[in-house]
């Protein structure tokens, strides 16, 4: 089977590098707009191929679902011979449980559709729960970008830098980046200081006088970062945080927040697309400045999933490219 | 069972218009929506109830989409005892064919992850084609809100006007009305007048000096309704056409499109939520002129809408109010 | 995988052809038949081929569909390694709506239950609806004859004969034709004197003194056809129009019909089998005069099969042989 | 929910005596034929009920079974609230394993067309094998007429009677109506003398100067009743022998080779449609001799059907109804 | 519908207690074990019911999940009206995402093996994993019996004591626990002094001197509890803590860790069925201390699935039941 | 693609062999159990292949069954580009219908969860019955050993040996041994002697002083074999009886009832893992004796397996493997 991929609106530049990387051709199908809103994408030259749709599912993330469930039946109508959903960040995937009664589970509904439009894998980069592939009715293969995070954090620490998680939620992931950088991790999180409902939000580990960097798999609205920053403040940390994600959503008043924490540097990947990416030269091995909100590096992921996507398409093993749970 | 209305967003006012005609109590699910774009509904009070699911799909048709397979996969969980997603406007309806190759079918995607996402039966208003039936993989029910507009048009209408269809698509629609309205029917079409390319607009029927009605399903861009008024005119029918159609999507050039053809009077349902209707003081009998781009009367389907879930609530046929193929 | 036909009963000259264009060996499976009319087919040398299962389904049009189930999981079964129904004439394909309360929809149910058996893949020639691939659950390539039946025509055709189509579910089918032809276009449809229910044929197009060459997607009882003769003739058309349509179902009254219409010629394809085709030494480049009833040109769809199927096997697009829907 | 009974074109007779036992109306659907020999059915008041579609599959067994798809399919889209096939007569039952490479399981591909037209439940009577069940993607019942039919046979049998299997097939079969009737059981059976090839029919079992009863579920083309009853003859047995079946299939050559049999009586049920049953007066609890081919008593399964069905619809156990596997 | 209670073998004398408790009759279908290994369960009185299938699949926990699979086809085909799983301890639900290449997901292997065997809902007690509804094809309700030990807990807790989380993934667990006890949190996590590998378990709050519960979602082979109350003395709390844990699976060497541990007390429920608990009298208000190993209070969670399962049945909300994720 | 064996630990020595004769490679994955039970398999190696699952569900069933399960999710998960399960022994076969109400069909819910957890067909020797592959969703390949063991019998029977069914269900199978071998088939069967209740054992055909082999498919209890030997004995056979069986499972009481028949042989396959097998010596040719509990010789069904994988891999018909229905 031959290799094709397939490119959604909101990874357009990202597959495009994707593309030339595996020396795949061109990937931009024609996906018409009508007044409306409805979309309709066309797609050529996929018969028999080994297709993969890249999409992410960032803002607006409802566009971007339906589009990518379009494109999957026009790959699978025009008789592509597999199909893998490539979806670098994932929307949805924190709806991994009812919070509340009478919620929906949206990274179910949302896998459920992929699949039932056509997809027969999907690979995911980073989910913000590693229970995602259980919600996933096809197989899923979820692969991590935080060696590409570490590697350029790695250049730039002081030796006695310390990795931050801003939640426990986020302490499996500071693990990671700890190991791979050779720090100890320090963790924030919310204290019961009685028995009552009061709460504080306390820090675990030494910081005072130290350079942290802080790492989260994902910046939303930036609030939890935010918050973060002022205990390691009051906590003596030195300042100039740098704040490490792999999926830089930015939505709502992430901007303002995060200009407001004074950071040391801001590091994301183009799984979310950042804006002038595609004009500020960035390659598979660099990574550069933005003028986007917030200024960040982006880093970009195309070379990781061009590996993923060539060890599948060679049905090779993906082993050391898997997210660690 | 019990009867339970869930509104989606889309068709707030209308589904509180459809549940007090039932006496089915409030209708409103919360909806979260997060600073990323990302949905949340909640539903209550479903457990074990004979649930409509109400939610028109018309723009933003992608975000309305999605919250329906939201709101359908939380009754799902909630325990509902059956569930029926009523779609006003079914978006993407047009798509039921590939017109190009590569092309997806939208029609499809979209009745396929409904049906993926719970829902057990779908209740459409006048499809843009009865095909779309046969493109749900659940029972399907198309009724037609054709006599709520023949209605408010016969008591308006002088004795000589003509039912006009703007185009071929139109025809079975335009006689549907005539029938109805006792009045003969004229046909705007593309003819060929030679075996080259050269095609021009042909209108089949008698119109000269008298009143038109033109009749369509919905009016999207106005592009196709625009035409036909110039056709009308070039074929000396009277100023000041009337348009009736089910479903007003407005959209992108549609209101200045519709300014420059002097109507002289636009009708359309809330199938599509319309501004202002909820403050115009609309009425199940009644219809009220409203201010919005364009100015439009307004009719409401709730009664309609009221009367089949009523009759699927209770094991009656909905014969008469089929849509006629 | 290695191409492989597998031909039913009611397409086993077809299929002969089509396998021998493509160089594809015997195509005849045995299919023993019980003298209580169950059918027990055997197919053999599928396991690991990309099998092609060739079965009209015209009259007795639920023996072949059962028989064709039958087929297909036959071949399932046996290890195919990819099925693909390739059905020339669809029956039900009519019944693509319910047009009565309480009706089934008949194409849906053929084609679900032709998925299930195994069907993986539809070809279709000219539906009668180009709504059917949305009631398909599985991808479904419709492809056209047009172009074998225009191709016979243009070379008979004085100059000056207009294309006509029946009724109104034919105009875009007679604008196929017309622009192939280079010719113009008339259209025979009911119209509504007035506001009663009286209703006449109308003829809308110039036909006078012409040669007509009248078009359709097929002929069923022929009384679609033996009516708009008639209004051809009241029109003053020259007499002896041509017939074409892809389909020569001729069922019931059909060829006393037919006959009694004192055509100028009759030309169909072997979608549906035709008495003596395959003894009268028709080739995939000719066509030969039968004396079955009706007398009827056939044309053979062999080529237009063998071509699409020949394109699907190897991965190639089936671009222009597409219906334009 | 309101029972109902909706019967297909094969079951018109008997269905209508099951609705008349069961109180519950009318229950002919208008089934259309048109003259290409597509089916179209419309079934009415089903919204909600408790719906049992009759329909036998004998032969013309092809017709009857797309027949019941299509019964099914509208049930399914007129919002029958449970959908039960109600099969008497089970056609390609036999075919439930491939007895030759490259055939079909024609009982699986009944059985999951059913299914997925619409039926959440089978029913039938006597199938050829018990493991129908096991092929069935939904609940089936399988219910006996054995005692309908050893209840006629026990008020005329002499004190001295065998009952015989006609083969192995039918040992279980003949051993229940043994014990019902109290009477020793016999079997045919093929032996191989040697080990060669050479093979004889061989009575196992004392028959001589005895009357004998000669039970099998079905009676197809008559072959294995006319052999069994010359190996009985060959072993003395009395002359006229008895043959009793569920299922007078009567197929090709089976009125003449019963005819050649000398029997001293025949008895089947009405599980497949007898000619003159109507008219000849049967009630649910006596016989008719009738005059078609082969002349037998024909005994009704109206009576069992309807305690069937009156069970299932009122949630009561069908135990003593069921086969005996 | 009747509601009526189906008891696996697992969950016996907790089914009965539930029966009771609800007044549903007797609950035990007789579930024949073959010398082979075989199981063939024989379900009663289910016909139309609103059957709950009570199994829990702690160790052995195949046997129990394929009794539980085939408990359920039972009630599948003896016509249940609906089914719904109950299992309040979920076996396979640690394994919710692959931890190395080339695993299986058997949380989804097994929900999705229950569900295909007939479950149409499923209902679980605190599973390892919140994630675990989304891992399951239907509904699931996660209710939660951490009030029943909280209120246990509750009676005899010093005031000073402090509610201890043994790793990571139980600290939201102890919030709730603390919540309800009015207690302040500590947590036990392994802690990355430097850079290298070198780790230590870390005790985060303070404990000195008082006493600790320890609470944990199940207790396997104890070996996480053993290690965490080693931490809790080498920081000075009070001996004799006492540790509470919703599923006692004592697997392997779990007893004679726990033995080793000093504990002050060991509080479990019958969630996994613990010996002679059938025997000791206890009621659903009530613990009784049993002598198995190793020797544990045992309180009944018959009462809230009592209330969980009548809810369900009433159609009522579990709201205040449900486990908080 | 790849051929690849997967090994489950039931059937470890023998997909060695397998591997070994294909040229396969190691086919052992690590599978770990954990103290609670649990299993967790990993394999290796599968991504894009074509995998062979070779597990044998004998005792104990439903540990082996779960394993199996979860083998085929893994290398679903794992890319695995073709899964085709080989269950030489095929637990819960037997359960191929309801024998009494409330009863599930284990036959029909093992091979759906196979289906479920990802095997696309299934190969599975000598079930119990041959209408499994009509209860398996997925295409079924039901091959023999019958070859083998007659081969085996055919070395050492004297002349003048009679071939033995124990009961009517083995007749067929023993006529295929017959055929084989050139001998006469004899039967025990269950007679009637009178109208009464009153059953006797009974022996049809010949056997005093003359050699008995009984076969069957396989020996659970011994039972079936044990009172066959008592008849055989009654009636006159010589002592030292032969027994041969596919399937050696030798639950409970089987050894010593084998014992108390002073059997001259018996013989069994590998399709059961039988103690010491591994170390006996056991080649693909021969049959060693072992002392395992009953003694008995074991020919390994390897060479049978590795020639259907072979074929299956490599497409080609397996005709002369399959089971004679």
């Amino acid at each position: 089977m031959t290799l094709r991929i397939v490119a959604g609106t909101a990874a357009r530049a990202l597959a495009g590098r994707v593309a030339a990387a595996l020396g795949a051709g061109p990937a931009e199908p024609a996906v018409r707009r009508f007044p409306d809103g409805e979309l309709r994408p066309a797609v050529g030259g996929v018969r028999g191929a080994d297709v993969y749709v890249l999409q992410s599912t960032g803002p607006p993330v409802n566009e971007h679902v339906v589009e990518l469930l379009l494109l999957l039946d026009a790959c699978r109508r025009a008789g592509a011979g597999r199909i893998t959903a490539v979806v670098p960040y994932f929307g949805y995937a924190r709806q991994d449980r009812r919070t509340r009664p009478g919620e929906a589970i949206g990274s179910q509904v949302v896998a459920g559709a992929l699949a039932g439009a056509g997809a027969q894998r999907l690979v995911v980069v980073d989910p913000h729960t590693p229970g995602l592939e259980a919600a996933c009715p096809v197989p899923t293969e979820m692969i991590t970008a935080v060696p590409v995070l570490a590697a350029a954090l790695g250049e730039r620490l002081p030796g006695d830098a310390v990795v931050v998680a801003p939640d426990l939620g986020a302490v499996k992931l500071a693990e990671h980046y700890a190991t791979s950088l050779g720090r100890p991790v320090a963790v924030v999180r919310k204290t019961r200081l009685t028995g009552t409902s009061v709460v504080a939000e306390e820090l675990v580990g030494d910081v005072r006088d130290r350079p942290a960097v802080m790492v989260d798999d994902m910046i939303s609205t930036g609030g939890t970062i935010e918050a973060a920053v002022n205990v390691l403040r009051s906590y003596g940390a030195r300042p100039g945080v740098v704040v490490a994600a792999v999926h830089g959503v930015f939505a709502g008043p992430a901007a303002g927040r995060l200009a407001g924490c004074a950071l040391g540097g801001l590091l994301v990947t183009d799984s979310v697309a950042q804006m002038d990416v595609a004009s500020s030269g960035i390659t598979s091995s660099g990574a550069a400045p933005i003028g986007g909100p917030p200024p960040a590096e982006v880093l970009s992921i195309a070379p990781l999933l061009a590996d993923a996507i060539g060890r599948l398409h060679g049905d090779r093993p993906l082993d050391d490219l898997l997210m660690r749970a």
